[in-house]
């Protein structure tokens, strides 16, 4: 299984599909492109999935989400993770290392999706049953990444 | 008249004044803290301009504003000024760094601005007699560091 | 015991010393400012300590170190931390989020740290016993603030 | 003329010739890189002066510099602009929009240019006749850029 294969199937075990995101990203750019299909949106979710960077702060922030639904965190850390504590903005700089290098387009969407949860990230934010203090975060940084490649594609 | 007069009359001067910007604060923070007054948020405002690197920022943004009104800047720049040329991304990195010092809440707060031009942020950008390239973002950044700023306070 | 104590309580942990960080700030300042004391410095670590952001930071970062060395990461995120592999750039993006409070100049003391690797980030660095993937610059961000911290009191 | 090429005659206008730039990088990347001659660097400075983003900051830094050259910004922008004010900001900010579109590796090395001031960008710095407040933050951002781009290549 390939690099991008195993970012969909880590995604897919913490209740999150491709589709989602690119709906994400289909309602940001569809009103600058309106020829823009939810397939586009697929591919740039999955170009941006095959980016190392991407991939590894992926890996890191699922990784505490589930040692925090394990309990195995030390606290103070446990305790913050289980409340979502607002204060924490950890998940947020992770999440932010990911649109970086798609420019500002990418870190003023990441502002948007941070404030509006759309779709999934609401979800996600919602859920109770488990710890999803970095995955919302996570998604909405590729969202806003595959987001701004759509935008300097179609623009240059 | 002290720097921080300097700068509410310069902003003045390009059509801005700072109860416009304290009420788009207002809007931003005030579904998180009800008792919040928009002489909290005038006061706000007042207190990141006080800081020289946003001064800095002002009168940088805003010089290159005036000189392309003057037509005095050195092709191509008067011309993508001209057209406010939406992949100049200057303005936004430029403005970014005046909410960089209150942390990740100005920076999303800033995206989240940058995308739905609240308020005077929507009349400079819809102003067609002067040019505004730098103003909508300078302003969108000291409205996102004086919110992060009563995010900070009222939470700590 | 208070926040800021726990913090070095926690650094001690792991072999670092608020002088050896302070010393890494000495140097970096001394240059402009030689009346700055050893001291000096030391308060400007203990005061950048205090920040919720920098505790937050440093919390994940050691927890995710300390974890590595009790293989308790999941795969592949497990080899990475063994290896220090020197594409993965979490640990940065997260040091960075300690800088950013501190405008250029701690971005760019973060930078020039990050680089050349002085005193205990080098010895930090270079252990083999332990895991400190995250500490190193997690102790390079600390050093960058507080030096920036100085700079900005000394000017203005 | 296309851009590049207009951006290569610009820098040299302003006393920069890209094997100045490719020096920097060199000098950077041959510690990693044994196998890495001149002119791959020559190449990737030019790679990094075909992007939109490079060249709109090059313009922008540029006219500031020569308009300040020519007493035409409005005051107090023009005495800071003289005096190269150390606590202005705005020149290093608009470099560093270069090279975050290389991730990490760009931004601590251009954090570790702004304090060494290698090889072109010290005699920029040092020159007196001519205003380079932009152009050595500028130069420095081409050079991390160029440098992060033969660091991301080599190793993937
Ligand atoms: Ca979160
Ligand atoms: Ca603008
Ligand atoms: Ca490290
Ligand atoms: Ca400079």
């Amino acid at each position: 299984m390939d690099d991008q294969k195993k970012m969909i199937a880590l995604l897919e075990r913490r209740g999150v599909r491709v589709e989602q995101i690119a709906d994400i990203v289909f309602r940001l750019q569809y009103p600058y492109h309106p020829q823009l299909t939810l397939q586009d949106c697929v591919e740039s979710v999955k170009a941006v999935l095959t980016k190392r960077d991407v991939q590894y702060a992926i890996y890191t922030g699922v990784a505490l989400d589930e040692l925090a639904e394990q309990k195995l965190l030390p606290e103070p850390l446990q305790s913050i993770m289980e409340k979502d504590e607002s204060l924490y903005g950890v998940d947020e700089v992770m999440a932010l290392g990911i649109t970086h290098a798609y420019g500002m387009i990418g870190l003023t969407s990441f502002g948007y999706l941070d404030k509006k949860k759309i779709g999934i990230i609401r979800s996600l934010n919602d859920e109770t049953a488990r710890i999803h203090v970095f995955l919302d975060d996570l998604v909405a940084g590729v969202a806003a990444a595959a987001s701004a490649r759509i935008a300097h594609r179609q623009q240059g």
